[in-house]
């Protein structure tokens, strides 16, 4: 049986158009690349590994020759985003940005320092310092196999394409869990109209927060009513969103679209929980900054609107479009994320498509029939 | 026509327990004063004042003589909360909130300073740091009239008591706009079961934020259908939200919950708009700081949880305790305020209870009938 | 007897050039403005005031015409910067920046509100939020008379102008205190060469910090040995700094010259005492951005240095200006501020310049000889 | 010859008495752990590797068992600082702190992680993640070597032991680069009079930052005479400033000590150059959170001064003791640091003593004679 995005059933979210894609790929130059990380263990399970590594890149170059403005917004820090210093003090993002499971953050921040010194050893002298970030996946894999290997994150970061974004149990996604569901990666996207830019934002989401009794899909409260198929042990997990957008935003200015992406969880029922981490990076190709310019200045291009000035208003509606993209994106992760045995024989049980439909359907939320 | 609470419609936000009051004054010792300025003007309207005075103390004493621990959030900057520098670098809540008009926070610092030091004249050596904080009512308050008082100040203050909040069109709240509806003071409640610390956490908000077109209640987008009773100008606003607990908090961790504010305007409808100033502070009432110890050190009581203890999880039912009394104060505020007419005639309609109901009846949304 | 400025006796702060005026209004444009209150109480000093205000503008317009980018930093909290979450959100300066004493910012605040939709009614609209802070001058000053008015205020705004800055006890310098000395308005600057794009920094401070015990005056431990002329009182104060550059800066990077204000009071000896508020804002005006554009984005200029890219460093060589023009600005201020007698006859007596200078000298610390 | 540090040739920073030790570890339980690793490469140097890792622990027993209050500062954040996001959140220290090289993060990270469980595999569990943090030594170290093994991280935390701290060249601070001179690690601390408390503060740093032309001793600015012994290439680096106290302080409390480690560089001269990580982290040992309670709260001791209260004034003592601190263990670093040969002959020069003697005395800045 297969699975299909939330809006092939019918459920949509918010009402602002979505890119063609629906997908953090609409915004031109935007690349992911994923590798999915599974491996059996013993006959009770022990040894399973349930991970992977998914890397995003803000455009068809090497990052750190085509740097990009970023910003970066912390709902709760009960996690890591290495290379959040960095994103704060300069507002650049010049490197892929890499999500794996939480103990594999040294590792994957090795491998890819390695891949960045392969593909041009003169950024060895720079110190490159990548973006790494993590959920936890250790109830459906065995994090202490340190399953992880250099060529596992060379392959997600090789893979990185243009395109349709796979969601679900892939790549970082491989082994999360969702409001007590299976989660992983999901992704999602909004335009916005000519007399407002025109802008594109998308987002893509590694999912693994959340308790049951607290999930809303467009709204409904679905999770009260969904309340078997739990799993042996609730953990608070984590979630990581990343959006893109080709506004041309300043650093400043696009913090404020992650700090956004926290609202869209919360339309979903998520309260960031004690022991979750809660970690947006949001980043603008509307500026390429090169690093061949022999001016200590260079020309930039930003968004412009305020109190008292004659600018159209496109904050607003860019913050509106974060967050429909961010709640579309955590229920595409939940609509794609299917049932899944991990270590120990832990199971994490997918969504029930059918019965959820069919709440929504009670609740008046289902677009047409 | 009396406007009711809505629960009292059965309207019920969420699944935990309310406090007696479903108040902020649940928490015992939190007292809520208020002042309402309401002076007509010429026959065109001109110079109508629709403006107030919301002030709210941490205990019964004097709050620079029982201080408590204190944190803030802003979700979006663009308003002024005086004091939050103090807040963030002591932790300390040593005055009472109060909040007022945005063209009127001058008056109110100045009033508050003077009513300080009017009680305790000491104070002055100090230079007393009153939190006064703000939302824009010049859609209906003909703010260049300047029309606060020190006596108005003054009456807000004295009247500060336990027990039930007047919400609506009263204090603070009589000029403000809500989703292009009129809006003002809405405060609520949770408790936490009794193996969770049997907590209470209250909510007072003060709404002048939102677009029509975003706002749900309960989850159930009315906005999209309640597309009359519109203003004539759209205007972005703020929202001012105050979290209490008699939790025992330290700093850092009320400031959590001051974070999780943002998670309740959220579910109803708030992207934290460009121009608005979402801006929440929470105090815990758990440690009472007294001023005359002769030791360099104090105890005081904390919340532990965390991985690796035993502790009972009491964070994240507080997190989740937050978001549902946010989102039912805002919700109430929507209930409680009337349609006024201000300044130059311009006119905010009440948000439709008949109407709202029935939309959240097709919905499923009502507790019984 | 006059006192004069440091360089003027041959002390020198740090190595790098100063602009033709050594003051903030070096950076072209940059206009200061100062209103002196001096009223004398009765006999015993009761009712004496010594106070004022100091009024920056980063332009010759309107500055809600005419916007620059700005940042802040707090060292220490215990002090209210008025409009810092709005600078913070927006990156904006859009106000006159208002310096006065602890207990007028109220009355400060109102007045240059009044002031700004004085000169612009439409303003009124959008709810001006001026940027007003303090120290605190209540050891000379009686606040408790609330001595200033709006005039005074309007005065200090009204006199803004290019050129030379009054230094010592003037505006609201008039009343402070600075390592147990008279302290008040320095100024300084810095230029960058022509190869690091010829940028000029300015500092102004308002200095109201600092224990004897840990004054330094180029690097010299002048405190130590300068122990008597002592007031009665000790008290923590506050210092404020004002950086202007007209390096073409962004709002993220502009902060990062405010975060360099503090290094350089660090040099003079601060240690940012617990009760004090060393706020420090700066801007640039290197980008002005208007209000009557009609795209929602526009061109601005922006410094682009880093590892890997081959433009000319100049944020590093930024940072070291800022840090000596603060130094130097502190230390012009205790040269410029003369013994005064206040409230109560208090007395803070001004830095003694010959000891001084005679100290330096034993340490091989004066250009001249 | 034997280096010495500071105060053995009469070198006195500030005038607030040490601990016995004058290091980090005078605060009791403190113990710092190093590995050094150095490998010689080929003929012309290639392939030559000096470098290490130091490690700190906050008392006697596993960090995660008995974990303390700790706060973060980012003067500059141009360097990473895994931990930190969670640190900031819970305010909690519960893992060693690994310092080591830049491009060796990652492998740090993993082999502490595996300590970590291997010491305790419940742990795993919950996801250790450890605080790792760096400075960059490539230009002493060929870190395309990937040299450090985890044998090498295992070996300095096993290490990790009370009594005097070993300085310069040593653990992380083996290639280190400071003022353009040799640098490494340096300790010192300070101890509160009996009547403010009797705390004690220390410092530990890591230093690898600075512009020669800025280096100030003692307030004395050698480095404009000491022009010569630079090396090829001068590299912006970093600072990690670690401060340990056993002043009973909250995470808020403590966040403030880390702030002022940064003003202790600035006396050295620090500038927060553009490509450095300033890296503050403080914690204090004056509260120990077990693991074991069984109530939601728990009772801890928390310093409490503030305008208005009896309690003698400790928060200012400590900020000084703190920049005493940390300026008088980055001379430490810079006396005990010697000159050092790595990749590719790459030469970095120890600071003269005897020249710096001579200067100070020069300058009358010699303690005895």
């Amino acid at each position: 049986l297969e699975r299909k995005r939330a809006r092939e059933y019918g459920v949509t979210i918010g009402w602002r158009p979505t890119g063609a894609l629906n997908a953090i790929t609409d915004v031109a130059g935007v690349r992911v690349g994923q590798a999915t990380v599974i491996r059996e263990g013993g006959p009770d399970g022990s040894g399973s590994v349930r991970t992977g590594v998914t890397a995003i890149f803000p455009g068809d170059g090497l990052p750190w020759h085509e740097r990009v403005y970023a910003g970066t917004h912390i709902l709760n820090g009960y996690g890591e985003l290495i290379g959040i210093n960095q994103i704060q003090e300069w507002g650049l993002l010049q490197s892929p940005i890499v999500l794996t499971s939480s103990l594999a953050i040294g590792k994957a921040y090795d491998a890819t320092v390695k891949w960045i010194t392969g593909q041009d050893p003169e950024t060895a002298e720079d110190a490159p310092m990548p973006v790494v970030t993590e959920c936890d996946d250790s109830f459906l894999s065995d994090v202490l196999e340190y399953p992880l290997s250099d060529d596992d994150v060379f392959g997600a970061l090789d893979a990185a394409a243009r395109g349709p974004v796979e969601e679900g149990c892939v790549g970082a996604g491989t082994g999360m869990q969702c409001f007590d569901f299976k989660g992983g990666i999901g992704t999602s996207s909004r335009v916005l109209p000519p007399d407002r830019g025109g802008y594109t934002v998308g987002a893509l989401v590694l999912t693994n927060f959340g308790d049951r009794a607290e999930l809303r899909i467009d709204g409904v409260q679905v999770g009260l009513e969904l309340t078997d198929l739990m799993p042996e042990n609730h953990s608070e997990g984590s979630c990581i969103a990343v959006i893109a957008t080709d506004a041309p935003m300043l650093p400043h200015q696009v913090r404020r679209l992650a700090a956004r992406a926290g609202l869209g969880l919360a339309r979903t029922g998520s309260t960031a929980g004690n022991g979750s981490g809660e970690q947006m990076l949001a980043f603008s190709t509307g500026n390429v900054l090169a690093v061949d310019s022999t001016e200590p200045s260079v020309d930039v291009r930003a968004l412009l609107d305020g109190p008292g000035d004659r600018s159209p208003a496109v904050f607003s509606p860019l913050f509106a479009a974060t967050v429909e993209a961010v709640e579309e994106a955590v229920v595409n992760a939940l609509f794609m994320s299917a049932t899944t045995r991990g270590r120990d024989g832990n199971v994490l049980h997918a969504l029930p498509i059918d019965r959820t439909l069919e709440l929504l359907e009670r609740h008046g939320r289902l677009a047409s029939a």
